[in-house]
């Protein structure tokens, strides 16, 4: 059964505030939620679905717990999903206690300095993903990692990639790995970044780039070459060009 | 002045079938529409905007006939926006008559095979901007290329980059370059494109990737190579990430 104050509660996790106070976020859809299940059934703390879903996923259903998994109908399903068109299926996780640890000397990482577009974040979390990066570092004012946008574009890598939020300019003085700057102006990517196994990729906000304060300390500052005439580039986008550079 | 019946025509072409009737599509932000009086002046139907920005492009406003810039409030502003924080100015501009031209022998093109996310659709078009790319060939069930939100990714490169929609099974049967379609079991990227000048890259449906029916004709199917667990890459992030592979 659904009560009302189940729903009220899972409507506040659209809030942050209320995300960071119950330490838990929403997932919705089969792919995802599936894969939080296999993969983390201990941070599933509840199940919203209609029937079918629950018929077919019945031994999956079995790591968790009878009084976890909750049928709904498709009236109730609409009332707690945050999406358009609602998919079966919604899940409340159980936020991960974020280790931090600094950036790795013998990995790539990635920091974020001021990205909006939760769609972005999650965008970058995927690719990172893809390409076996570990650790994102946001700046404070960057877009919340438990967003519902974020959590759908990321597809499932929130499992693999951590997201730590701290003030990267102290990050910077105490970081032990060369530090690389996306800009407009820097130095052409083929000559910087090609086949490098170390260091901090700083990707910037959207409309305003990186921080002038975070450019200023011991960073190199790398661009994208251009062959047209757009005037920038998506920062998932962006994100991506300079992993594969790396990588491939 | 902002008559009723002027409101109802702005807001009838967040439709698609009254933009395929009038011709024409919106266009929302001070600097996609500076860009488009900039560059298309001959296109641009009809500017309103707060007084504000107005007054601070009174010299490039030249370029426009009088009557065709309307001074608007807030609340009129609301009305003829489609975006949640509209932003000082809204133009309607002319489509393009887009004439066709197959896939240039020298050139590098982009076919997408039912794209169906505006913001996927417009970020491709800024990133194959980016990588001076002039002709992308959309299936019949793709986005429409002047969906609001497609227009406003895109960030102006709409200019510049022309979107053809057809049969694709049709284009490939006719075609005379080198065909590539991104899929997750084709041979790798760094052994098949880097450094083509000539060819066409197929992307596929954001769930469902390329149809059967085109990897079935003449093409060489390649994989970005994966160095971790995400199941796939985002639609804009793969083109991103095989343009740069071949022009990188």
């Amino acid at each position: 059964m659904l009560v009302k104050s189940k729903i009220k509660y899972i409507q506040s996790l659209s809030h942050k505030k209320f995300r960071d106070e119950y330490g838990a976020f929403v997932i919705e859809g089969p792919k995802i939620v599936e894969e939080f299940i296999h993969q983390s059934p201990e941070r599933v703390l509840e199940v919203y679905s209609l029937v079918n879903w629950l018929k077919e996923q019945k031994s999956l259903l079995k790591k968790l717990g009878e009084n976890q998994v909750i049928e709904i109908d498709q009236s109730q399903l609409e009332r707690i999903s945050a999406m358009p068109a609602p998919n079966q299926v919604v899940a409340v996780i159980k936020k991960d206690k974020e280790l931090f640890s600094p950036p790795a000397t013998d990995k790539i990482s990635i920091a974020l300095d001021g990205i909006q577009d939760p769609g972005n974040l999650g965008t970058i979390i995927r690719t990172a993903d893809w390409f076996g990066i570990t650790d994102i570092y946001c700046s404070e004012n960057s877009a919340d990692v438990y967003n519902n946008k974020v959590v759908q574009s990321s597809m499932g890598s929130l499992l693999r990639v951590k997201v730590h939020y701290l003030d990267l300019v102290k990050l910077l003085g105490e970081n032990k790995v060369p530090v690389f700057a996306a800009t407009l102006d820097g130095k052409d990517i083929r000559e910087t970044i090609s086949g490098k196994t170390t260091g901090l990729i700083i990707i910037g906000n959207e409309s305003k780039g990186v921080r002038k304060e975070l450019l200023r300390l011991e960073v190199t500052q790398i661009r994208i070459p251009s062959f047209g005439n757009a005037e920038s580039l998506n920062a998932a986008v962006a994100t991506a060009i300079i992993l594969s550079k790396i990588k491939l």
